[in-house]
């Protein structure tokens, strides 16, 4: 830690892997490629977040269960268009110890075919309905393109995957308002600048009806995609039984949706908000909202401290007293992304006065200590509210409209960002405009007049 | 659910199996053996007993994090008495997809060979020291054996594993002493009577250096292991390369050690505490603590019924106002384990009182409503005191003195339990016993003057 970080922004992936690993997110050395071990503070991190959406899911009626993360090939074949999506990134297990296994088993990539065997038994009778369930699990895709921390990783540490099982299309439908306005709601608590689209019909999960995605822009201009709103129809509860009794005694199948977000969304935030410095963290996914440094080791600057901490209730406060010289320190939470520093020395002390420093700005002021717990709680959203409407500017300037093909590769090839371009609604049509974009179409707004294009992580 | 459970604890194998089931904690229909789908009530209770570890590990200076569920075999092979231990049981996955992987990936049985190559990388010098790490995962080991939902399973859901390193072995000591007290809080917390002792050095993990487990005693008479608590030594810090500069300037390897417990501990405080007519919860580890039955339909009970729950702050609470009977709700609810029902209706609101149902001994009382919320906490202690003392007296009950092989012999294959046996101390002589006596040999206590066995899960 003692080295100083040297990288700046602009070159966003270098920039990007250097501070993950400096401000101790997550460790990407481990011996396999594409998977890291998780550091305390970036699990802390990681922890908020998934306690945030767990909070969304659960006020909306959604139950909490775990599914076993092994799938016996014979299940998981059972969904033709599911098989295709992911059968090539999947892992397979043949042997125990050195015994050969009667029949494969596959690792979850997605929980569908782990539920769904089990939805099938869970509902018989329209009075079971809706199920709502979600798990926060690790899932595994052996992703063959570059990958990178949190946001392309072979083993994705935390899926939070809702499945949901109705029983008439429209049921379906209102799930997914329901489903779009919970992550709408996460990816504004969370600073994150998006736009929802729905997935061109060439492009949806599975086979399923419809299918909307959230995306948010990377400072190097290409797109991510957060989440995935997923209306299955009825394809996966024909493929794998799931029926019910309707309350007119007859035996029907039923609806289904899925929805999913991962760590992507930290990565993506951290990315977004970082600067030559290193992470600013929102608010929200902060491990340690405030860090007090004191200066100097006399005791009673120690004390003043621990109460002033103590009087900053529902803050996540931490005391940096170690030995290291104050710079050091700075620098160091800096670069680990605390949003709000609080210095106390003995001349401090003797005024009743503390120093206050933004991460986000570097100001500095100076108040008296009694002010200290009021003007931190309006300072955590004060600067909540300025990296956000800062991130906002950037992503609107990202989206960019084109008027012909040529227009819109150029702006691809240079600035980046998400091209609009006046579409006809026409799939074939769409398709062609894929290929020769070279990036993907990440999908289209209701009118269907215009394809949204990005090259992608 | 309309059907009762038909089954005496008497066979408690098929008690513990139906019991499981019709109370919703976990569905072992999954279409692979040994591995169960969680119920979002079974999972609630899951996560309130890990989030009581948490809260122990974090307030002894534990820190949570996440490592990778694969491991190479190269480096799962690195440590000869580990691999000998779980070799056989461990899963490997050879594909991805149709394409052979050039190393063959292991999946964690316990995290050792993942957590130590970091550890490798992040303690370079004394100051890096002690690292105390911990973290929740779902782990596992291919048992040949007959499974058991929660006690002997496949796919371990949580396993909570904490791995601490240390610059010596007297601080690697201290560490094994803090490691068995916070063991023996959560288990009084779990309210599970337990032994503690140290495992025969023929029987010691990994070739440790020493090695204690807590047992407890399941209502057929066979003990289970809850937790192992484990000082490594330097043997795998040795064969994984975990060294620190030390203060005077040397590179030593370090001291490590290791302890886990799982959801085993809440199988078996269920099956301690459970009886004829379904589970009982200790109050620490209910889904729901009260739940509170209206009886009738009219609007002004259900009012009621609502401001009572409002009123019990910090007690988790269900009201079940669905169209069953209140019959069928009293039984539904006293077979899933709620340790205090609340009952009222339209006369209870016009005399102002309620009906308080306790789930232990089944006696009703009757109280002015006025009073129900320093009742409920109040009684909530009793009912935990009440189930745990019972189970004390039980336990000690189940354990015995024997004074020959032919004595503890028969007691173990009579009325099962914990045979305590006169021991010279000898290792040879211990293994000779163990093989005679066809149960398991569970470890000493510190005097050496005395061997345990016991038939095992």
């Amino acid at each position: 830690m003692a080295r100083e970080l040297n990288v700046s922004k602009d070159n966003f992936s270098k920039w990007y892997d250097e501070v993950m690993h400096y401000a101790d997110i997550i460790d990407d050395r481990y011996p396999i490629k594409g998977v890291g071990a998780w550091k305390p503070y970036g699990y802390k991190s990681l922890k908020l977040m998934i306690q945030r959406m767990e909070n969304l899911l659960d006020a909306t009626d959604h139950n909490e269960s775990y599914f076993p993360l092994f799938v016996p090939a014979s299940v998981f074949e059972k969904e033709s268009d599911f098989l295709k999506g992911f059968q090539g990134e999947a892992l397979r297990v043949t042997k125990i110890g050195r015994r050969t296994l009667d029949e494969e088993l596959i690792v979850r990539p997605t929980s569908e075919t782990a539920m769904y065997p089990m939805f099938s038994l869970w509902t018989r009778s329209w009075r079971d309905l809706p199920l709502k369930i979600y798990q926060t699990v690790p899932v595994f895709r052996w992703e063959t393109k570059m990958t990178k921390p949190l946001l392309r990783v072979r083993e994705i540490t935390k899926f939070k995957e809702a499945h949901t099982v109705h029983a008439t299309k429209s049921e379906s439908d209102k799930q997914i308002q329901e489903a779009v306005k919970v992550y709408k709601e996460f990816f504004d608590d969370m600073l994150i600048p998006y736009i929802m689209l729905r997935v061109p019909d060439w492009d949806v999960f599975a086979g399923a009806e419809y299918n909307y995605d959230f995306f948010t822009i990377m400072p190097d201009g290409k797109a991510i995609e957060l989440a995935s709103v997923i209306n299955l129809g009825q394809k996966m509860a024909k493929a794998f039984d799931i029926k019910y009794i309707a309350s007119d005694e007859k035996e029907k199948h039923a609806w289904q949706t899925c929805y999913g977000i991962s760590e992507r969304t930290l990565g993506s935030t951290l990315a977004i908000h970082g600067d030559d410095t290193g992470l600013i963290f929102p608010s929200t996914l902060a491990p340690f909202q405030v860090v007090i440094v004191p200066i100097g080791t006399d005791k009673k600057v120690l004390a003043k401290a621990e109460s002033i901490k103590n009087n900053l209730t529902g803050i996540r406060v931490h005391i940096d007293n170690t030995r290291k010289r104050p710079g050091e320190k700075f620098y160091n939470w800096e670069a680990r992304g605390v949003p709000i520093r609080i210095e106390i020395g003995p001349r401090d002390l003797a005024k009743k006065k503390v120093t206050i420093a933004r991460r986000d700005n570097g100001n500095k002021t100076t108040i008296a200590e009694s002010r200290t717990s009021k003007y931190v709680s309006e300072l955590l959203n004060q600067i909540d509210k300025s990296i956000y409407s800062k991130s906002r500017r950037t992503f609107r300037k990202q989206i960019h409209d084109a008027k012909t093909i040529a227009q819109a590769k150029k702006i691809l090839e240079t600035t980046g960002g998400i091209v609009r371009l006046p579409w006809n609604g026409n799939n074939k049509k769409g398709q062609e405009m894929e290929k020769k974009l070279v990036g993907q179409a990440l999908g289209y707004e209701r009118d269907k007049k215009h394809l949204y294009f990005a090259r992608t992580y």
